[in-house]
């Protein structure tokens, strides 16, 4: 199987886990509205958990619970970031975003039950059959997603757009590391922690992941094809923000990336053969066109 | 201790302790607007939570983890409901609503950290001893707060607004048995579960007390003094919703509310003079002005 492929399959068993558990929930459009948002991704955070559940022999039955968790937070981020009072967004994955198909009220709400059903995943005991193992996910995905992780680089990233000065190298390295760095740690730590192993390792690989996926996207929103990408691009530089590319130039940002999808699949040594998936996962991140 | 004076120490508790928590936060209008939004309010939620944990021999420095999640639940509704794309409200507490200090953006971004910082609470090991008792705190908050619970009977509110017929009395009590019943249920039975008792007696007394206070809010909304009640009021009859006055009358509704009063004082029969809190709380929801 080819990674994309490898990726797709990760994805779709998350999207129809999801699905399945919407199912029963009552007919509304806010419900509707969750349905939407978490179908069409790319699925990385969720195949991240998947994968690092397989590399410790968690059963995957267990494992998407973590990772319909991480989806479904990332869902409710990108609901929320779309709004028009946030970035403004009309297409999301190719499609309408969620406030333009129904309304900002239910793109409001319908975030914020994404957020709890997160919650809702890791406490249940189909998750883990150790109560620790599911409160270390939950603190964890907690810290990475509120106000300590993604939520401050968002309100960092906003408040960048009004500052005086364009943000410097060491900003927004911190910004990015809060805004998409912190999920996609907890992502790739899941299954150590579902698996009682020690997650170094795959913090350290995902800590140059989540920046090369960062920078990637800079990139992207400079050199990319809307239609393909399924957004629109060109925001950065329209909204005079600094990003990678306009502090290394785009070269400088190409090798910054590169080096550091070295760095990642040298954190995953160890591992050896077995991590192959998680290696091509950071060579997908910078190559990717959407 | 008059019943507004013991409210007013356990909001106090509880708003002091989230203060100190969020003091540790980064220096972010986002920070400063979920301090905000944990100012000011009555605090029966947290209150519920202190008593019925005290009911319970449960020790007030752990009910106060599950008291601080349940009214940052709380603030973090009312800054969503609040939004222009929601009700539109530019008053509360007898305050700027945080969209009308801050921004929308801050108020969308600061409500979603609030929720975040629920579970992070329930899921410290502070709250309970036993993992299994967080676990269930956690579950139960997400069962009331998701699209199963408040957030759903947020959904259904807004539904009736545009709806062809106004809600009967049957529709009406569903709605709000979500909207705000839910919560009230969660605050009154969490003491009961940090303390590994049967909820059920607590689970029959915030039944009546969450309608209760519903009816008492549709009355409020007709008969109160807005300097008073901190918000504006008559919105229900301008927005010509079908609400417990609209359906049963002035009358039929204050009669109804001192009915379910009676019910909920009923229902702490077992508990005998310790619970005489509890019940000063019910018999002061009919009679508040704000």
């Amino acid at each position: 199987m080819t990674f994309p492929q490898t990726l797709t399959e990760a994805s779709g068993q998350v999207q129809a886990f999801l699905a399945r558990e919407l199912s029963g929930y009552p007919d509304q459009p806010v419900i509707e509205a969750m349905r939407y948002a978490t179908t069409g991704g790319k699925g990385l955070r969720g195949f991240l958990v998947l994968e690092g559940a397989a590399l410790h022999g968690v059963a995957p039955g267990a494992a998407i619970y973590a990772a319909a968790a991480v989806e479904a937070v990332h869902a409710y981020s990108l609901v929320h970031d779309d709004l028009p009072a946030m970035d403004n967004d009309d297409l999301r994955r190719g499609q309408p975003t969620v406030h333009v198909k129904w309304d900002d009220a239910t793109a409001i709400l319908s975030g914020d039950a994404l957020q709890t059903l997160a919650f809702d995943f890791l406490a249940r005991p189909e998750c883990s059959p150790e109560p620790e193992v599911r409160l270390a996910l939950i603190s964890d995905l907690a810290l990475a997603s509120g106000a300590k992780g993604m939520v401050l680089g968002q309100a960092q990233d906003i408040a960048a757009e009004t500052a005086a000065q364009p943000l410097d190298l060491p900003r927004i390295t911190e910004l990015q590391a809060n805004k998409t760095g912190a999920l996609i740690r907890w992502s790739a730590t899941a299954g150590a922690l579902l698996g009682q192993a020690d997650p170094a390792p795959l913090r350290a690989y995902a800590t140059a992941l989540g920046l090369a996926f960062q920078i990637a996207d800079d990139i992207l929103d400079v050199e990319g094809d809307a239609a393909l990408a399924g957004k629109r691009l060109r925001k950065d530089e329209e909204a005079g923000k600094a990003t990678f590319v306009s502090l290394l130039g785009l070269d400088g940002a190409k090798s910054r990336a590169r080096g550091l999808v070295e760095e990642a699949e040298a954190a995953l040594s160890g591992y050896g053969a077995a991590a192959e998936n998680l290696r091509a996962a950071a060579r997908f991140v910078i190559a990717r066109k959407k």
